[in-house]
Parts: C-alpha cells; sequence; structure tokens
C-alpha cells in the first residue's frame, strides 16, 4: 500500500523526534489535523540536519537555507490527543542543488504514515544556488542515493 | 518541471478561493511556511463540495466523512504577507472509496504551487465505506477521469 | 459580565474583518481552538491599520513596527467550523511609546468574544521608539482615549 | 511592570513543561508568533492536570471539560526558533464552576512572559456544571486562593 519505503534503508543515518500531540493540534473529527504532520516532517528533518550535518541556525547566518519545493505525506492511520508520534528522517537522495529526505511516523500502536520532502539550497534572494562541493560529498556520504 | 496539470481541464468543474495571506501564517524566512499550503487545500477541496457535491455539514451529518489519505503540494514561488493566493480545486478521479482532488495555487505573479490530496470514504469509527452508488456517479459526472 | 466595552464608542473608527472559519482551526470539541481568537485579532488590527493608519507593509518597510505586549481574550460562546466571524477593531488609547487596541467579535448568533492588545513600537533590533509625534497626533485622533 | 506574580507562590503545586520552539512558530519578524503563548499555556495546563489532578482524557471520558473563557498574556522579551522555553503553570483560584491557572515563560535568559487563563466545567453541550464537591474539595487544596 505504501507508495515508498517506510523504513530508513540499513547503511543510511537516521533521526528521531518524539512529540507528544498537543490538543491544539487535533480537529473536529476528534484527531491531528492533516497538515500538522508536514510540520512533523520539519521537526524531524532539522533534527537530522542537527545530528548529522549542520544546524538550520549555522544555514541561516552564512545567508542560505534549503527551502521547501516538493511535499508528499500518505496517512495510514490516525492519530489523537496525548498520543507519542515518533518521526524518523534521513536522506533519500541528493544531487547539484537539491536533496529529498523521506520520513516514517508510528505510534504505539505502529505505523501511522509516511513522507517525503524535497528542499532546493537558495540564498536570501530565495535564488537556487549549487550545493557547494564539500558539502555535498558530506551529504552524499549520508544519503541513500546520490543522483 | 510540474508533476501534474496545473489547470483544470476544460470538461471539470472547479472552484476557486480567494485567501490573503496572513501574518501569523509567515515564517522567520519571511514567506508563508510550506505547511499553510496543505490547508489552503482544504479551504478550495471545501468550497468545491459546497459548489459541486454536498455541503460538510451534510455528510458530518450522516456519520460518514471524506478522511484524507495523501497529499502532495509541489511549491514554485513564495508568497508573502498580504499577497492573495487563488486556490482552484477539481476532482481528478474517483473509484470505489475514495477519490483524488487536484489544485493550483497562483498569486497575481502567476503559479506559485500545484497539489493534490486523496481521501477515503469513512463512517465515524473511522472504518473505510464504499461511496453510495447514487453518490459516486454523481461525482464521476464531475470528475476528470473514473478508475 | 463583560470585563470591558464590547462596541467600539460611538465617536471612534473601526474596522471590521469577515473570517469564515476553516476546518482547521477547530479542534477535538468540535469548536474553533481558542488560541485562534488571538489570530482573529490580528486580522482585524492590520485591517484597522490598513483603513484608518498606515499598512503593515508600510511599517515594515521603515525598520519598525508595533510588537504585541499584551493579549486578553473573553469567551462567551463557541464558534464552529463554517460560521462566520465578524472581528470589529478599534483604537482604545495611544501614549508616547504604546496603543492599546479592542475588539468585538460575533457571529449571526451574537456577541461570542471580546479582547484587547496592547502594543510598543519597536525597530528592527527590538528596542522600544517613542511614536513620532506626527503620528502620533494622527493616531490620537482616531483613539477613544489619550493616556 | 508585570500585571501579574510571574512565580508559583511557594504553597502551591506547578508544573513545568518544556517546548523548543518549531521552525513553524516563528513569524516574519524572525520571532515566535505571539498567538503561540496561548498554547504553550494550554501544554502547561495540560501538564499539570495530569500530574495533581485528572488527565484530560478522563475527563473527557465523563463527558466535561473546562472551556477556556478568558486568556490574558504579558510579552516581556521575544522567543526565537530552537529556543527553549519553560513553561510553569498554577492553580491560582478556584470557586464554584470554575477556576484560574496563572502561567511564567522563562528561556535561558530569563523571564519572557507571564499569563493567565479562566476555564469553566462544562458538559457536552457546553452548559456551565458546578465542579463537584469532592473535586473541588481537591483542587481547593492545590490552589493559591479559594474564592
Amino acid at each position: 500500500m505504501p507508495r515508498r519505503p517506510c523504513e530508513p534503508p540499513p547503511d543510511v543515518a537516521s533521526s528521531t523526534v518524539r512529540h507528544r500531540v498537543p490538543f491544539y493540534e487535533t480537529d473536529a473529527m476528534g484527531v491531528v489535523h492533516h497538515s500538522n504532520y508536514v510540520r512533523y516532517l520539519e521537526l524531524a528533518r532539522i533534527r537530522w540536519m542537527n545530528e548529522h550535518h549542520r544546524s538550520y541556525r549555522e544555514y541561516v547566518a552564512t545567508g542560505r537555507h534549503f527551502a521547501t519545493t516538493h511535499v508528499e505525506v500518505d496517512y495510514y492511520h490516525t492519530a489523537a490527543f496525548d498520543d507519542e508520534i515518533r518521526i524518523t528522517a534521513w536522506l533519500d537522495w541528493i544531487r547539484g542543488a537539491s536533496l529529498r529526505m523521506a520520513y516514517r511516523l508510528t505510534t504505539s500502536e505502529g505505523l501511522i504514515g509516511s513522507g517525503a520532502t524535497e528542499h532546493a539550497l537558495v540564498d536570501l534572494s530565495g535564488r537556487v544556488q549549487r550545493i557547494p562541493r564539500e558539502e555535498r560529498e558530506q551529504l552524499a556520504r549520508l544519503a541513500h542515493r546520490v543522483r
């Protein structure tokens, strides 16, 4: 059923964030509003950057950041107020000016969602830049695939 | 570049919502946070339901609703505080228990994003149901494709 | 019961925004989450600024803006998905470096809330500044009280 | 400057939540949008309920909950992406059908805000109820004041 692998490949560095669902992220169906999953992916992506690459603070300090160009999420099960969601992120691929992160979301009940996001390196004016060679090589060693 | 058509096909019923970006939807990059686009799709989807099918209120009154099972968004340009975003929605396909909506997002500058969402009809306990025949036939007449 | 007047005084310029409650602003109690009312006040405040004073865009262009230093909201009735909320804002008072806006929130059912916010003029580094004399005089003519 | 005590009184049970500011809670001024503080108060309030009284889940299971009737927040300093905010909550007062919680918000830099919220016990139809005597007595022992 999933459109993509829901586990980080064994050779790939991943990071996991735990997030207890606050009441304000629920909606009138009694479950987490689906838009919040996109925010959960960001939590895990930034954790991955911090643990394996560079902090977002450092990126911004150099006048660059990874703009989001694509988001996709599949929802397998709902989550409710006070559930603990674990979001795991890893680097799916990297190429000259962009990269793709992949994600799985689980609760104590099992897999509740999976997702992917793509990002382009941009400068402060929003122009796309090539990822500098040294950084790209560093990220390539962490990625599942190099494109 | 877009992964999907960014215009409703000529034979297909669409609905458009206008949304002026509030300050609280911006982020520290100075632009709309990308997670909000998923909320914008919901605005347009509910408008489409209201204009072409049935209101969400009616669905809930009958103990059923369309749960979101998949979301995808492509981001072509950023939007900023006070920009007016127009979000157009149409029904891409329908099958036995689910349907897919497609979306385009524009500002006065042009196309800024496109997206799609998939939904399954569920009852109050979250169980997937077949879309009743009469309704499915009604929706099929509005859809770009029947699967 | 209300802690403050819930109507703009007759001599005072006010602005009103209409906001149809999106589904994503509801919570698991089936009503609008109370934190969103603070966002609604911002919608009406910015509208008031645009209609009676200066646009927020202009403020930012001059390197200054009104930082929020205080928020208070009273909740009289809940609002639900698809309700139209009208939020009316007016200038309660102004003094050297700060001002206070007051608000009422209504639906077709009547008054659902009231609120007030206070703001200090700050520069880009966050330092409080006196409101320039000409601007203060202009705002004072619009205010209910001058302190 | 603060309009209320910014420390829990020494005789009063308090609870503290730590919240690392996610990027999606920042706004185009580069700091946490002020509306999020109201959400932070909820995080600490629910933690207090869990640690000192009853879990929100239990309340809902009995068909009752504490509706928010009033919110107030004072902002002393801004917070930014990735800052850790500690939010401490305590029970300021309780009376027949309502109660007031008080809050302080700090970062490693010191006090950044304080607040209070009031709540009425309501049933599922939203009607205000007296807090049952046993519960009220239990809460009164935890409160700073009984009104």
